[in-house]
């Protein structure tokens, strides 16, 4: 058995995202939200810091030990941007930057700014707490896709350099540390040094990374004694809240801090498809398993508290106080789209989708100016977008996937292309040696219509898989305006349309998109009794500015009929439907005795999850009241 | 205006539990919750750390620096159990343990484990996030009650040279630090000892410490910047967190850590009595407003988050998540008794009772032996009592509580006995001069029936004040047989009956305890559509052991009636009555398409909150689902 991935991602280089919703995102994100990151990276210091000027003395920002990822990771987002489209000013903008990293790379390749400026005695001495491997990590992403997408290898080199010398610290050999990061991210990023670079040794260092990691003795009980703290002493949950509670290869469930679980899980896919490793191949699927039939909400959102910014316990999905930090949702998507590249099987393509559409993208605001790093399925009206963090991880991780996300599309095989995702989009591919070009065109998610037209460099026989969301009971397929009963060509998800394709032929993929009311598992207590709307892609949302205040008293109708309406200001459609509105008694008392309730006709209005608090602040709530009728 | 307290507590020496509800509990705390309290305490440690033996290289268990109020609390609860009983065996370990104080108090007068074997050098250096005050006020309040007890004033003069010390380090004075204390308690505490010795420094410092809290410049802004951090640093929330966010005077809100704030109250309520200070009053009656309506379980517990353990905003009051910290339910009691004291308004007795019966002893198991330390409304079957904490407040406050119980019941005031709370007792009562014996019979709370025999030591005018309850509707007055209307005696809450009382006089108040259905505000979203039930004071939950699992499938109907039995195993009245249960779709999936539901009647059994997870592990709920019904 082997664990190679059979499918490889068509490159965003390759894809252009031409119009609509993704287009649209991705000009905003450009346009805004980069400007945005940088501005806010330069008035904290984070930018300068590279100048290696702090001194306790001095009046400088104290650079925090995370700083230097913040600018990796926008570095990596404008990669990713200069890919899509020549910008000769943010081009001059990264290579001010990278210049200044170059200088603060230390003679021995070393570079972090606060462990150069602030405890230079402290390098490599708390791996469980501080993050200099994580921003190592994150400094050769940026580094790879600086170079794929300029050919400058500036940053590259110096991440060579600096994975070098993490290579001669960190390893089984008795001079060697046998630690591993608290906070993973350099395991699939040392993948893509190697991918990038074609050295083996960055391929083995990640697999060194992925195995040691909650290996007897435990490093961190180890480490955290010289910090004169007991073994096992954590400040939250133990080993869990880094998954070095046991040898990934033993894993079995998704726990501890959401973002850093993402990563790793990538990183063990990675590792599984570059070593034709089944056996963490399987380690994968099983936490995936539980991961998304116990531990996410239904926005594609991870973690359920805050104080572990994890996973918790099964079932264990409260609304109003889950994390579901943005980071996690895109840390979904990458970890997805990893798994998807095995076999081409839709479950993750499935949830690719739901955690993009919904649990990602709610992280930054439409005008691309305001984010949120918390995204909990329900507020009182006290949880706003902010400009910014101290601890400023996000807007870069959702600035960095939409600049990416013409990437995520599709991806090719032996003898097949595979759509995984809708997005008006022109994309040239190869496969076995012949180039395609296709245009797809589509409304999507607005509209279930899909539209693409081929153009290949010859005639030649090839399998078109189609996905068909997971969500979609009913889909119509054509091709040059024949329908073909998509359900004998439907494995996995895809509908595999062999043929000899010519040149101008056209296929429509017909998705039915109602709007769908969904139950959570009878053991998520707070969502007994309560539906969630789901049309295409999306989960909706009620808002206290579409619906007044007191959301709880709303319910719906199992018979409630949906109409969808274009709402202007949002650039959204909105669903628009009959329900019912419970009468709450005057009393101011907190708990008086309970009354008869009565309930009045009233419309309501629900728009997606990803675009609420763009208008006035206010209460929101995705799963609704359900009014249990007479013939229910 | 003043705000003095016209009402003074009845001693719980005065009063003598004699059987039932309390009576019972009291035995159990007696015979096995105070020794299992100290057996834990010598096993791990705390009571031997006062013979100052650690080092850093020898093997004796490391001090933490709140153990000393570990072993104080003991001591205060043992002198109450003294107080009601001789106990020869108990008396012994007192001396014994006092003894070991006494060598451990510093020949300054200092008194602190922790600073003095561990950390000697840091004494006074961190009052935001150390515990030396906290530790300080324990001591003194075991040490009045000890004295008042046995009559024996060795720990009441090593609290006064402690205290003594602390006046001289503490206050407005140049040379004095500016401080107070980041745990309140000492405050309270300083006000039991100014009573105990009639020492009115004590009494001012009680009072600094109050006034001081909050004034600019901030104290733990200067402290935390020697520690080398920015001023109003915090790893939670801010200066709210410890209640120093403003001037106390200046506060509206019952916010941060809820023990905390409960014991800063409590010892606001105290300076306001002793020093007649109006303003001090309404702050306590403005905030206890605003956390009685707003911020409090129906258990009467409070806390509604686990990471300050404390309070959040208004209708905040998630269900599963709850802290409802046990320490901070017994914290209500202590306030309420306090703010009861001053008006003898019956508002502050319902609060009192409503978070004795359900959020404080809920937090000791009905064998005496396991603790909750957060008491949840909602329990997904993961949450259970345990015999010992490392942070182990709680087992010694409910311990102190129960054995000092006897003092919550009555108070004097001119000419009138207040009836605060009822449980089955004989009192020996002082009013103007002559002496009153009296006997109530009730089964409280499982009966509203009360029955009083009055035993003056002569014929005398004098105002019985019989407490209505406020979830009381219909209640029958009776005197020597006689039926009297209540309501135009009804004042405050209370019945006042004014009349020559003679020996043998009967008083019977028949309070009718129908199951009652109580609903949340609508602002508490989580409890939307859901009902809580309580019998008289008492909070009722469902448990998997007697409802089977996913307990939030059972929905209670409007008009469920209600049948009350006796459980011999918990030793208590539980209700039986018809319900529906929602039949869950077999779908293994987190979020499957809504389903119609279907219901079918089921016997539902409730058994009161106290006592759960005192039987087989399972889920728990306290809000249940509501029936819509037809003609609801």
């Amino acid at each position: 058995m082997s664990a190679q991935q059979k499918l490889v991602p068509i490159s965003y280089r390759r894809v252009r995202l031409t119009h609509g919703f993704w287009a649209d995102k991705q000009r905003i994100n450009r346009e805004i939200t980069l400007p945005a990151i940088l501005h806010h990276s330069q008035s904290t210091g984070r930018i300068d810091a590279f100048k290696l000027e702090y001194t306790a003395t001095n009046s400088r920002p104290r650079p925090h030990y995370f700083w230097d990822s913040d600018v990796y990771k926008w570095l990596e987002a404008a990669a990713f941007a200069l890919g899509n489209s020549h910008d000769a000013e943010l081009e001059a903008k990264v290579d001010h930057i990278v210049d200044l990293i170059a200088k603060a790379q230390q003679p021995d390749g070393y570079l972090n700014i606060y462990f150069t400026c602030v405890e230079p005695d402290k390098r490599w001495s708390n791996l469980r707490d501080w993050h200099e491997l994580y921003c190592a990590g994150h400094l050769f992403e940026a580094a790879a896709a600086l170079a794929e997408a300029t050919g400058k290898r500036t940053l590259l080199n110096i991440a060579c350099r600096f994975a070098d010398l993490i290579d001669t610290v960190f390893g089984r050999e008795p001079e060697k540390k046998r630690g591993y990061p608290g906070h993973e991210e350099i395991e699939l990023a040392l993948i893509k040094l190697y991918r990038a670079t074609g050295n083996s040794r960055y391929r083995e260092l990640a697999r060194y990374f992925i195995d040691e990691r909650g290996q007897q003795p435990h490093y961190f009980d180890l480490e955290i004694k010289t910090h004169g703290f007991l073994p096992g002493w954590h400040y939250l949950n133990g080993h869990e809240s880094n998954q070095s509670h046991l040898p990934v290869r033993q894993q079995t469930q998704a726990v501890g801090h959401a973002v850093r679980a993402m990563y790793l899980y990538s990183g063990m896919a990675d590792v599984a498809a570059e070593t034709s490793d089944p056996e963490l191949l399987v380690a994968c699927e099983r936490i995936w398993e539980n991961m998304v039939e116990r531990r996410m909400y239904v926005t594609g959102g991870i973690g359920s508290t805050q104080r572990s910014e994890g996973f918790t316990r099964d079932y264990d999905l409260p609304n109003r106080l889950a994390y579901a930090e943005t980071c996690a949702a895109v840390g979904v998507v990458f970890w997805a789209h990893r798994m998807l590249q095995f076999e081409g099987n839709s479950r993750y393509a499935d949830i690719l989708e739901t955690s993009l559409y919904n649990g990602a993208i709610s992280g930054v605001s439409s005008d691309g100016r305001r984010f949120f790093y918390v995204n909990p399925l329900e507020s009182d009206g006290t949880h706003h977008r902010q400009d910014w963090f101290d601890c400023a991880c996000c807007p870069a991780n959702i600035a960095r996937l939409l600049a990416s996300l013409g990437g995520y599309l599709y991806s090719s095989a032996e003898q097949t292309l595979y759509i995984h995702l809708f997005a008006e989009s022109n994309a040239s591919v190869e496969i076995n040696g012949f180039s395609i070009d296709f245009v797809l065109q589509t409304d999507y998610p607005w509209s279930g219509q899909i539209d693409i037209t081929i153009d290949p460099d010859r005639e030649a026989e090839w399998t078109l898989a189609l996905r068909k969301p997971g969500w979609c009971e009913q889909a119509l397929l054509r091709v040059n305006d024949q329908v073909i009963d998509s359900l004998p060509l439907l494995r996995n998800g895809y509908v595999h349309l062999a043929r000899c394709w010519r040149r101008g032929d056209r296929v429509s993929w017909s998705l039915e998109m109602p709007v769908q009311h969904l139950q959570a598992h009878p053991r998520v207590g707070n969502n007994a009794g309560r539906i969630a709307l789901r049309r295409g892609p999306l989960v909706y949302c009620l808002e206290q500015t579409d619906n007044g205040p007191l959301l709880h008293e709303i319910l719906i109708d199992a018979a409630s009929q949906w109409t969808i309406e274009n709402d202007m200001e949002l650039n959204a459609r909105v669903l628009m439907g009959e329900s019912w509105r419970e009468n709450s008694p005057d009393s101011k008392r907190l708990y008086p005795p309970a009354l008869a309730a009565e309930y009045r006709r009233i419309r309501v209005r629900a728009i997606p999850y990803f675009a609420w608090d763009n208008r006035m602040a206010g209460e929101m709530v995705v799963w609704i009241r359900k009014m249990l009728s007479a013939n229910d």
